[in-house]
């Protein structure tokens, strides 16, 4: 123990010792070259694609994992490793040792800081309205996992309906179908789901499910110009009519403080009694505690969640209810994916730039 | 115990007497009416339906569940109570005492019964042959099982291909998303798929995932006229290079002595490395050893099953492959199906009684 611990120790000084080596040559580099300086907050896959991308343009930082929110931020200062960075990456789904990038972080960010490129559609993670008032750009990745995020929508949906994923448990337990009643499960064809956030990736559900097809409904801040004229928009008034009809409520809104349980009890009431939530979203969007409650009288017949208000800490009541579908926050997570949304992210940094700003600028700040 | 047996027996010996005079009554009646005779084998849910259906065209004997298949072969002898009957109804996933409709059972048959009306697609449970040899008719349900079929198939593939079985089971162990792997999970669009018989199911499946899209390649025994262009057929000379592109087959066969083990070991390893296989047609057209190991080696990276070799009593190995999504034959389990499949089933015994066939009759009797 103690001998493996002293040489771990001496291990991690000369590893000090190398990258102090490394970041001297980096600035020696950066003074010749004279290139502009960018951090990727979280390790980047597609290492060679980042290096083509960047080469000429950036001189590119990774930061080790280890380093946490104080170390960073005492690097960005002057005579710091990470002096006079002007843009970052960071990826969704890592809420590492830097944590949130929240309104404490974005205001200890020196001012040489003027982009951040999140890779993610979600982009709850970084305080956007902080950033606007120092002057930071935002990117998201849109489009990139729309059909990912849309295909588990449209799983989940056929697996609360179908009552797929409790009888998959029954046979598992050695009991086949012994749980499953054929009366309670439904077809998809000819049902009405109501999505609520027709963005990119509520379209692209939209058009799976149109497949079979289902009847469409939606709400959105406002009607959708490209929307399908099968997409049938119902405005903030008649929002009452829209629920009353749905079998499905499919729920594709970004977190923000307005979204905040927009799906609320409510909400859930006026869904026709035995219909099902779909939430590929954010789980704050949507008011768990209600969701539950009408889970257990029978308001609900069921739900199929990618997304959850304690991830990955959920409430432990969720095992518990017999038609309630669980994924660990999946919706985007393919090898294709994960890979669009990487270069998407790092494009709009390498364009940032190049330019002085990424094609993807969140909608807030443009 | 032997009060209750006792008491038991006494209440079975009186439903017995209720029933002698029940079916007195019955003959009585058919003799003043003179209505032909038929016989539900198993239970229908719709029976308001089922009455009007048949009021004014035939008698409607229903046989108690109990009833095994000395009593049932005993009863439709010269003085049984059933004595006359012209056709049967009989439901798929329903081997009850009474059993197969299998060769012994058929010679049994006394020559009055000239209709069995299957309800369900795969008529495996009759054989059809036996009953050619006999002049019985036998009729399926075919199309009112396509769409929850291939709902199912479609459901399958995707939590093969995304690994969401997997995740969900560790999800409900408290692991999160520790098992799931990014890297060995792919988007369903843009993949290839196969489709093994294009026929109503197979077909429907096509236009499900059309959406996405997948490039659709098929083999069926001849190439099927009515398929959109952008199924392309693959004849016997060149099922090698189809499934050498396959990301996904999916089996759609019905379960005939050509068809037992249809997709072998041989078929599997020209499968590429990597592939998926759906099974929502039967066990048996499967060769599971094959694939079982073809799992353990990795050239298979999952399996979506809803049909298993011995139901419900399957290979308990089935529990320990990760990637194996496992559903107790649900593939036409919902409410809307079943009543499709039963009303179409007694609409071809009824058409049968009215005009001397059903709609439906069996490809092999056509």
């Amino acid at each position: 123990m103690f001998l493996n611990q002293s040489l771990s120790n001496s291990m991690r000084n000369l590893s000090q010792r190398v990258k102090v080596v490394a970041s001297s040559a980096a600035a020696y580099s950066q003074t010749a070259k004279m290139l502009p300086r960018v951090v990727l907050c979280d390790p980047v896959e597609y290492q060679y694609e980042c290096k083509a991308m960047f080469d000429g343009v950036a001189e590119v930082i990774k930061i080790d994992p280890s380093t946490d929110r104080r170390e960073f931020i005492r690097r960005l200062q002057p005579g710091g490793t990470l002096e006079g960075v002007i843009g970052l990456f960071e990826r969704n789904q890592s809420i590492g040792r830097i944590g949130r990038f929240d309104e404490d972080l974005i205001s200890e960010l020196p001012s040489s800081i003027k982009w951040i490129a999140h890779m993610g559609a979600g982009y709850d993670k970084v305080d956007v309205l902080a950033c606007k008032e120092r002057g930071i750009g935002v990117s998201n990745t849109p489009g990139a996992v729309d059909d990912a995020t849309a295909t588990t929508a449209l799983y989940l949906m056929i697996s609360a309906l179908r009552g797929f994923s409790a009888a998959e448990r029954s046979l598992r337990a050695g009991n086949w179908n012994r749980s499953h009643s054929s009366e309670s499960t439904h077809d998809i064809t000819g049902r009405i789901v109501a999505i609520l956030g027709l963005g990119g990736i509520g379209l692209r559900f939209a058009e799976l499910v149109h497949a079979f097809p289902m009847r469409i409904l939606y709400h959105s801040r406002r009607k959708v110009a490209a929307a399908p004229e099968w997409c049938e928009h119902y405005d903030k008034e008649h929002l009452d009519e829209m629920l009353a009809q749905a079998d499905v409520l499919s729920v594709h809104v970004p977190y923000t403080k307005e979204t905040r349980n927009i799906v609320d009890e409510t909400v859930i009431r006026k869904l026709k009694k035995g219909a099902i939530i779909v939430n590929t979203a954010r789980g704050q969007v949507v008011d768990e505690e209600a969701m539950i409650k009408a889970l257990r009288d029978g308001h609900l017949s069921g739900v199929g969640l990618d997304v959850f208000c304690n991830e990955p800490n959920i409430d432990r009541r969720w095992y518990d209810i017999p038609n309630a579908v669980l994924l660990p926050h999946l919706g985007t997570a393919t090898a294709d994916s994960r890979k669009k949304m990487e270069l998407q992210a790092l494009r709009n940094l390498c364009d940032f730039v190049l330019t002085g700003k990424g094609a993807d600028i969140v909608p807030e700040l443009r």
